[in-house]
């Protein structure tokens, strides 16, 4: 597309899943590329094979292996960015509690667990926003997207933290898809199926989990990073201009029943 | 789109507003277009005249002034789509009774006009999609799209029919996208904002309504035909496979608050 | 409660089930019950030992085993309550076709039996509502009530025609609580959780079913008639006056996750 | 009610409008009350007032002039209450920023206004049942309520912190529901419409934010802190142990429209 050339995309976690995928497939489309991701050095061989796949598609990619959630992360990175330079901030930072709420005074969910989730996979992407926003970073038309997931609705126990957090990450997309609209920011979430990424896979019980998910969904399959990923494009594109506010499931349907 | 050569779009009430604007959106992208409407003889001329600007695009056009509520019409224009041929179904019909629910006996709102209201704007959308299937009428990978209005979820005295008929629309949509997922189709519905389109000016006092509307949408404008074609055409695109069971707002931000 | 003495509750579908229970528990506080119910004759001498049971709490009991869904009986019934003399309208009607929507034509879901669907376990309570309202029969601070189910939202193949019918009630109890609010009518919604009624056992796989919903229920056992009725029963309460135009659960918590 | 003698509720936020209306339904259906609230000097002699009409209903009352967001607070007021006591805990704190999510970086809503609204309106609300729940203070079928709004759903420039806290309260509601419903605790909380209270009267424009919610309200005024109090005491007897996890809206049907 001819008005992304030299326009960036900022992905906050961005190394693996859904962030990744999505950096592959705007990479592909002609976008320039911003990764903020936190991993240890075993993981980076892998990573650079990532990084070079998608250099090889003709666009720039910068990756930062810093702590997203810090200020100083933000400032340093963002200093390199010129006004009006951002298309796209990504918002893909899985970091939450995984504590019950009953049990033992030592073991049970505390209020830290919960704001500590909530800033990892909320706030910090209100952050990030604001940042830009103050910078005028964003471009005319920009886009501001987080992934969010059926867990803003329904619960289950031990999933009390990341389920309040992506409601937090919810309320935000509202509140700013309202106030930053005379930016020409259209901000909106995607709720993605059940997708086999790194982050799920730490979760107890995971493989059942997936098995689950995919019986339970109508195409009898689970989500693939791809499928989200596809739908981050649509959103990038101009058709998208008007869609502002809302949160789109991409799931195949799974969350129907 | 090659994968769309060929392939046809079957628009219920595509003789103006939303219907008609998607039907020049998706023949720009080469998309052939049967457009079911039912005008009276004075509105012809100028639908012509959208006709041959359709055409001029280079795609086929068929069309039927003919009542979409009855099997006849149905029956008569499908005998003329052969198996495999058509990417989407869009469903664009308004037609619902604006009677209060309070009031004298003659006045107030049936359960006639509840029925007819659903019928037109939510059922029929049901039996074309069957009888497509029917017939096997749809491509791999088709579409089946309808457009709801926040009137499904907020209430106002005298959009009762209207508002019932959007919740049966939405609620065929989540069964339709459950039950007809393994046969490839996807299913969904767009809620378009406030659209200055000849039914809405239809409504007593829609002018107040506009400039509500207006003043309310973060973006300060109204919702366009276009706006709204915009997302019928991104769910068409192959990267919306896996979108389906959802009502994908296209407002600008205007339902926010 | 002495501003019930000589007031009615009409239950549409109260010979068992939460209609039933819903009777037992009014009347246990000393509202007159009537019944309207459609019944096989095997079934009466169990129904006319509940009503024995419900008239010796010294209220007044008539049923009417009639066809609810039908202008004669909702008229004849009707006649015989003067103005101002119910207290609460309920309507316990479960009627939905349980068909598919993908099979061959002669067993697919079709239009006529979502209209059939429709009419019963919804518009008949709009009709019923507005018989009273143009008698005036309903009393100050009135209640209007019916019975829905998780699946006005949730989705699973062969109950589309339940689920679309359980949107339409929902989409009725807002429309009416905003448009009868002005002559003292509270309407509302209860949506029960999985209860072992009689019309829950004819599902085919029903005791899977409760199963399943028993192990979801975070209090681990199923909704039963009685705590329904307990729900109606506070939503008469003059403390209820302002509770109006919300779908209240009472499932224990089983919908949540 | 008899199961109640002794028994205790303890309301934070509890010394004027939701909270102190709550006490009084509460005391006259001979609850003990205790009020943990944050007032200035220039109060205390009409909280006074109030403490004195409450007590003479014939139940014992505490309160507490301290900051109930601090763990100190929490341990030295929970520690004179012995196991099984507590009914009822009430949140009722409205403490929230009501900076704009747009302007310059002075004055724009800040990540630290966010946590901290955050915490006062909602995470609070989770440490204080965690501490009642590890002393075992609460009795069975214990009731945890707290204050919702329409805010957790419908945006409005300068209201992003207090939706965004509303948005965790839900969450927490539906979490706690679920995982401490093993322990007979019902988790629910009201969304009660706009109420004239102190903390109303603080927000800028709430004279004409009072006028337009009672023109919106169906039945033509607006909700006063007693048809709320009125539901909080439904939510407490007997009949409501099977209402868990969900939201009551308790507005007249205000926000409906």
């Amino acid at each position: 597309m001819k008005e992304w050339k030299d326009k960036w995309v900022i992905i906050l976690g961005g190394s693996s899943g859904l962030g990744l995928a999505s950096a592959k497939k705007l990479a592909s489309e002609g976008l320039n590329i911003c990764i903020v991701h936190r991993d240890r050095k075993s993981y980076l061989p892998a990573f650079n094979e990532e990084v070079k796949k998608i250099e090889s598609l003709g666009v720039k990619v910068k990756t930062f292996n810093q702590d997203a959630l810090k200020e100083e992360t933000r400032n340093g990175i963002l200093q390199s960015f010129p006004k009006n330079s951002v298309k796209l901030l990504l918002h893909s930072i899985a970091k939450g509690s995984l504590k019950k709420m009953s049990g033992t005074l030592s073991e049970v969910l505390t209020a830290q667990d919960l704001e500590i989730s909530i800033h990892a996979m909320a706030i910090s992407w209100y952050e990030w926003t604001q940042a830009l926003v103050q910078r005028e970073i964003f471009i005319k038309n920009a886009r501001n997207i987080a992934f969010t997931s059926e867990g803003s609705t329904r619960v289950w126990p031990g999933y009390g933290a990341v389920s309040v957090a992506k409601s937090v990450l919810e309320a935000l997309m509202r509140n700013m898809a309202l106030e930053l609209a005379p930016q020409q920011i259209a901000t909106n979430c995607i709720q993605a199926g059940t997708t086999v990424t790194a982050s799920f896979m730490a979760i107890p019980g995971s493989i059942d989990l997936a098995e689950m998910a995919k019986k339970r969904n109508p195409f009898n399959r689970l989500t693939e990073a791809e499928d989200v990923a596809n739908a981050v494009y649509l959103l990038c594109r101009p058709e998208a201009n008007w869609i502002n506010g809302t949160t789109i499931k991409v799931d195949g349907g799974e969350s129907l029943s």
